[in-house]
């Protein structure tokens, strides 16, 4: 058959390293897709810059449009990243006929819904397995191979900064301010790291995850999103002292009421394998009525990790360029027609234990006042810990976590123990999860 | 559209599973695939026996040949396990047309070569994704998400019957033997156990997960096969206090001279995640040229997380029902005409770090003498763990971990070191993989 012709726009990390995977592997890649994948254009802003790969055989051009509208190419593979000028680029490809590759979650987070009702209409696919968990292949694994569960709920390590950040603070017992100086030295963080360590990014990844494994649109605007920048050394130290590590998960959970969808720090038990997922690296945890627990485990991001999915899901366009599209994988896992408006919880809501860690007076009744309170909400003390005072301090931390209990009472409780005259300062607390 | 017609042979654990998931995520899957999936037919040895599932509205019958010669049912679904009459049956489903679900490992390890030829002039579908590691849908994670990967090398818990054992041997200190009773009344282990704890059962998945990671023929008859029944508890303690747990293993590795394909207990590092997989929880660690390591864990069997894939697959294969066969993923995850003759090294030329177990007198120059030996067979000796002499013993245990030697020449070593005075009876090996 024919070779298929690509083409890239942007080649930077991910579109250079695409380029470099599809020709190191080009044998293998054939010997799979049964035809032979060609990189005929690519886009770059400086045509002078130095690049990670060779662009012998490809044809650049510094104006992206060019290649959106090139006759000869079939599938587009979108690597600028960000919201503009890629979600115009991606439609103009779309209404030129082309098949979409892109590696790029806030598009799809932000502009999904519209990008793939323009796909359907033209009978294209846009495939985005690169988007989420770089080179795992979480996308498939829940569209296609859990297709026969019910999923319960789903908890991923999905941002590889935060992740590193927490690892060498739990590790090493350092400050939060303190790692993130280093990975941004390493380049594991960006100059701007707000999307990273506030959670940002992990939700524009979580609203994919929810979509595909529950059958509902995709709503960024619905996420709870909260970061990192509050967790202190002390929490971690407290936290594994209780039997539990520190990570920044995205949550979405089916209930009765409705769905979770939330970004935020959690205690989850040390003996858990996605407790035990350091570093950069990344991990998916999902949870299906028939399959169980299943947990997806891999570099989440850098050049060739994302690569190896972005070239997937070429090589899955291709096979079904003959194809009938009624019968393709539905962009977001289910037909379109049976996408589900259940809403979407409000945090006030949700149900999780929690750490709380406040600052006490250390003389009799304080501990007193503060369980009374915490009873008169119905919250249950699940451990209480208290610390030596440390040198200087006037005020004792004590770390207690709850059962189960929706965050309005809870805020309630803890705007009574606030006023307390002998508890300092606003109650820490970080929500627990046993992923059980 | 028309409903998807299926039959079913077998109604036992797999079956009845499968019917149950398909029943009770009716709407759910109804919802993803975009067409009813109908069980119509399903055979049963014995059709008075008690069931797991519901059959209401499915025509029972003891006769498995009625379905597969039913012009009704387009997807034979085969959970009837073992050899024969599966291959058969599977043949003569291919005959008249049908497309095929199995769960059958040993099916697919022995004749997936013969059935997939007979699928492929026919046009036909063979899906196996719940042949290894039951739930986890790691045949679809190899042949299609990983597929701009040159896979280098995998490493699999793939038999959860051992996993339990040897998991139940490290938390409690437990011996082989009694585990093995505990396992078999708790319905773990079969009532013939050869299978589950000689390694038979993982080198069936072995075989298949090395097919479709390296686009090879299945070959079978070419694993190197050892099963755990000569770990002992010491053993694993000690295994323990160097760092490491001992796992029943199955790995296929590409190297200069060919590709290794092995079952055998295994020493690896207790802080890698796979090391913490425990029960009878299965995991296959994939390490591809561009993705790096990836994990992926789930339960490898009972009756609802094989259902899950089968189900999987059967959607899967309802969605490439009016799909042009030629683009269609390869059986094989490769072009049948890209199928490579890479040959399979002999287990004398694999090359593994050894953790070594030795009985020997309590004088002086017994340890210089086992040095010596291995130093001659360029053996480099990287741990040594001396041991109290136990009560009542005339021989102290000494262990020693090796670097990386080709078994030959080990296996040469050895021979001498038996040949000593003051070591007794057969050195103790086990392999030791960094999994690095």
């Amino acid at each position: 058959m024919n070779p298929v012709k690509i083409g890239i726009l942007g080649l930077g990390t991910v579109g250079g390293g695409t380029v470099n995977v599809l020709r190191r592997n080009a044998d293998e890649i054939t010997r799979r897709a049964g035809r032979e994948i060609q990189v005929c254009r690519a886009s770059t802003r400086d045509l002078s810059r130095s690049r990670i790969c060779d662009t012998t055989g490809i044809a650049l051009t510094s104006d992206p449009d060019e290649i959106v509208s090139d006759p000869d190419i079939q599938i587009v593979v979108e690597t600028i990243g960000g919201e503009f000028p890629a979600r115009d680029l991606v439609m103009k490809a779309l209404e030129n006929g082309k098949h979409v590759v892109t590696a790029n979650k806030m598009l799809i987070a932000l502009h999904g819904n519209e990008i793939f009702a323009a796909a359907r209409e033209r009978g294209l696919m846009v495939a985005f397995e690169a988007a989420v968990a770089g080179g795992i292949p979480i996308i498939k694994t829940i569209r296609e191979g859990l297709a026969g569960n019910k999923v319960e709920w789903l908890a991923g390590i999905i941002n590889g900064t935060s992740n590193f950040i927490l690892t060498e603070m739990w590790e090493k017992g350092r400050d939060f301010a303190d790692v993130l100086k280093e990975a941004q030295a390493l380049g594991y963080a960006e100059a701007d790291p707000t999307f990273d360590i506030e959670g940002v990014d992990a939700a524009h990844k979580l609203t994919i995850l929810a979509s595909i494994a529950f059958g509902i649109p995709l709503q960024f605007g619905k996420v709870y999103i909260e970061g990192i920048t509050g967790i202190t050394a002390a929490d971690v130290k407290y936290a594994e002292a209780l039997g539990y590590r520190i990570k920044l998960l995205g949550i979405a959970r089916r209930t009765p009421k409705g769905i979770e969808l939330r970004v935020h720090p959690t205690l989850i038990p040390a003996r858990r394998l996605i407790a035990n997922v350091n570093g950069v690296m990344n991990a998916v945890l999902v949870k299906g009525d028939a399959v169980g627990p299943t947990l997806h485990y891999g570099a989440g991001a850098g050049a060739e990790p994302t690569a190896s999915a972005v070239v997937a899901d070429i090589v899955d366009v291709v096979r079904t360029l003959t194809s009938d599209p009624e019968n393709r994988v539905p962009h977001l896992a289910f037909q379109p027609a049976a996408i589900s408006e259940i809403p979407i919880l409000p945090i006030e809501e949700v149900e999780t234990a929690y750490y709380l860690r406040l600052s006490a007076e250390d003389k009799p009744g304080v501990l007193a006042d503060v369980t009374r309170i915490l009873a008169s909400h119905h919250i249950s003390i699940e451990a209480v810990l208290q610390k030596e005072m440390p040198d200087g301090e006037s005020h004792l931390p004590v770390i207690m976590l709850t059962q189960k209990v929706a965050e309005r009472e809870l805020n309630a409780a803890l705007r009574e123990i606030e006023a307390l005259p002998t508890i300092k300062g606003a109650v820490k607390r970080i929500r627990l999860e046993t992923l059980g």
